[in-house]
């Protein structure tokens, strides 16, 4: 949670914090700043300190929103730094940002660098910086240990952003299951009123109209994939496939908040009409083997030793799984889960075994989504839902969804 | 156009091109890519040879559809690597991508950087593959000298794409104004059915389902900003405010291809019912300068010049401008425009007058957007249009939209 930021800096001898991006679709500025509208920004935490705040004079209104002191780049013009410099650009921009930083006091000490940019230009930036404040010492986060730490537990707050998605995720897939079964039939075929055959991509597009109606977006696409694209967990489905009964079609949505906020993160498998002998199986294994791993959810657990578990309990089904091979691409194929929050991954991570910081808490979110995938076959399933951990160290899904595999079709 | 990519990056000295990231929201990567759905990927580009794609065992479906040389992450065992760097994360992703570079034979020579991700680790990440491969060198584009100017001219095929994002916005652009005029007003204020209020948030919600409905989206949101908000040019509007008669309103839109393709950029400012005297002449002489400087577009000339010229026109008629002032609030404090393309903001640039790269040729893609700013009285004005220059040097917009400033309200 937020207000672990201080000693987790102290922890990894941290003097600063520097995010830098656009302030939409960029976590950790989200993080910081809640979802303002600017397209350029520089952050820069210290711990004792009011937050600095960078950006152009035309957006210091939304800037303003943050309370954070803020400072604009007008102060720093670019173009007498290119003078300077003789035109050379990088060197422009090193001395501009040199000013910038010698005049919030930070010329020294370990920064650990966030935010989601176009690293190219960033990283010649950075280089050029080190040469000019020598005394600076840049760092990426690689061991996940401040901010990311940080966001793995989730305050009251936070919970309910994630609980408000998952209302809104469920209503959308309540429409889709409604849209979908309010459709004639004809060769096993779903057909629109214009006659012709309902595709994955009609669907999408409905789904994006919900969503955006719902005040969400899906920046990352939905996966709404038919048949054997089913059996690839990560194909986002064919958009020009018809919709036909007896074929799995995997459901996966995961929105977040419009401009880039909380992520909710679900799927559903259904087969329309009805469902093969083989199917109707293999969905039974998946969530006898889901209920079972949700029912051994227990506190300071590694998440890790849930997947091994999974794998355990696929593997006694006669099925391969990623433990065996983890270039595997039938039967039990990826990671059990994942944490969710301002990322659709982020902490707690379910394949550090050894990592104790992963171990499910209060605060913690995560999915359950084990699967088993047949490509050849042409077929997959996934089953998933988005838990937490309460203050009180219960576990909890956000909400609560069928789980029937056939989506009957009515006769008409 | 990306057949200059190799000469480009002749001139450059650059051996190869490292485009990292997701594949969706990020320019570089759909650039080459066409926009597949693929969650993290590495692409590496060397002129006469095949592009290689790193990317998950999962999404190789998605890859596929690229053409390109496909590399699974899985065959880089990233757990094998961690026991060999004794647990150091940044080590084994050091260790990693070491091989993975010398698996495809790109050990030496200069390596420029691309792609939009969490920059911090990657940061990290890069120092430590300097460190282990030193005769590779890193640089990012800071001249924007490859991929950002072969991007700066358009082919057919691009055109077409921003034509139709062009087409997609002024229909939305339509639907508002359609929305507007059809409400009942009371007290100088729009009424919902329901009596209260119509409100800024309510406007944009409606824009974001029209956007949605006609497949694009708008990752950095829409401004719809009214009276004072107006004036502030990159104030996206308060949603709480009521719609007023008689107040600009700022209708500045730039929505992308769903998943981050083309963009169109476009403003106009509306008053509903009636303008103040004030209002009605400033729009007069921003609606003058539009067309002047329209008028006076012409090959090979530099964007700059038409800042300076704009800003000449401006001060003529007794406003402050940027020119005189960088750091100006009232007046015109903008640039006259900029590039567009798979970023909103692209070459070619508008400030850099000696550099010829940003002259307009043929495939050159750029908005006009002259504005007048009084945040203190209470307004703002801005008119903007995405043009192009065809292959035979003919300056146009790519869509019509009118340029009215009062949206009658139809008595009730």
């Amino acid at each position: 949670m937020k207000q672990e930021i201080d000693a987790l800096m102290h922890q990894q001898h941290a003097d600063a914090l520097w995010i830098s991006g656009a302030a939409l679709h960029n976590p950790a500025m989200v993080y910081f700043t809640g979802g303002i509208h600017v397209t350029q920004a520089d952050l820069f935490y210290r711990p004792r300190q009011e937050p600095v705040l960078f950006c152009g004079p035309m957006e210091r209104d939304e800037a303003a929103k943050t309370g954070f002191r803020l400072r604009s780049y007008a102060d720093f013009d670019y173009y007498a730094y290119l003078k300077q410099a003789q035109g050379d650009v990088l060197k422009a921009q090193g001395l501009r940002y040199q000013q910038m930083l010698e005049d919030i006091g930070l010329t020294q000490g370990k920064v650990v660098l966030y935010g989601v940019r176009e690293f190219g230009p960033f990283y010649a930036l950075l280089s050029e910086l080190q040469r000019l404040l020598p005394n600076l010492h840049f760092y990426g986060d690689v061991n996940d240990a401040i901010l990311l730490e940080a966001r793995a537990t989730k305050d009251e707050e936070e919970l309910e952003h994630i609980r408000q998605m998952g209302r809104l995720t469920t209503r959308v897939v309540a429409n889709t299951q409604d849209f979908l079964s309010g459709h004639t039939v004809r060769n096993e075929t779903l057909i629109k009123s214009d006659g012709s055959p309902l595709t994955i991509g009609d669907v999408k597009s409905r789904i994006n109209l919900w969503l955006a109606e719902y005040g969400a977006e899906n920046p990352e696409d939905t996966i709404f994939a038919i048949g054997r694209d089913a059996g690839v967990p990560h194909s986002s489905g064919t958009p020009s496939d018809p919709i036909k009964l007896g074929q799995t079609i995997v459901y996966d949505i995961f929105p977040c908040e419009k401009g880039g906020g909380y992520f909710y993160d679900f799927t559903r498998t259904w087969c329309l009409g009805y469902a093969p002998d083989e199917v109707q199986q293999m969905y039974a294994q998946v969530l006898e083997i889901y209920n079972t791993v949700a029912a051994e959810l227990s506190l300071d657990i590694n998440p890790n030793t849930l997947q091994l578990r999974t794998c355990e309990l696929f593997e006694a089904k006669g099925h391969e799984t990623v433990r065996k091979n983890p270039r595997v691409t039938q039967g039990y194929v990826h990671s059990l889960g994942h944490g969710v929050g301002l990322d659709v991954h982020e902490k707690p991570w379910f394949g550090q075994a050894d990592d104790p910081r992963n171990n499910l808490r209060p605060g913690s979110v995560f999915t359950l989504e084990p699967g088993l995938y047949y490509p050849e076959k042409g077929y997959g399933i996934r089953l998933e839902d988005t838990y937490y951990v309460s203050q009180a160290g219960k576990f909890a899904k956000f909400v609560d969804y069928p789980m029937d595999l056939v989506i009957p079709m009515p006769a008409k």
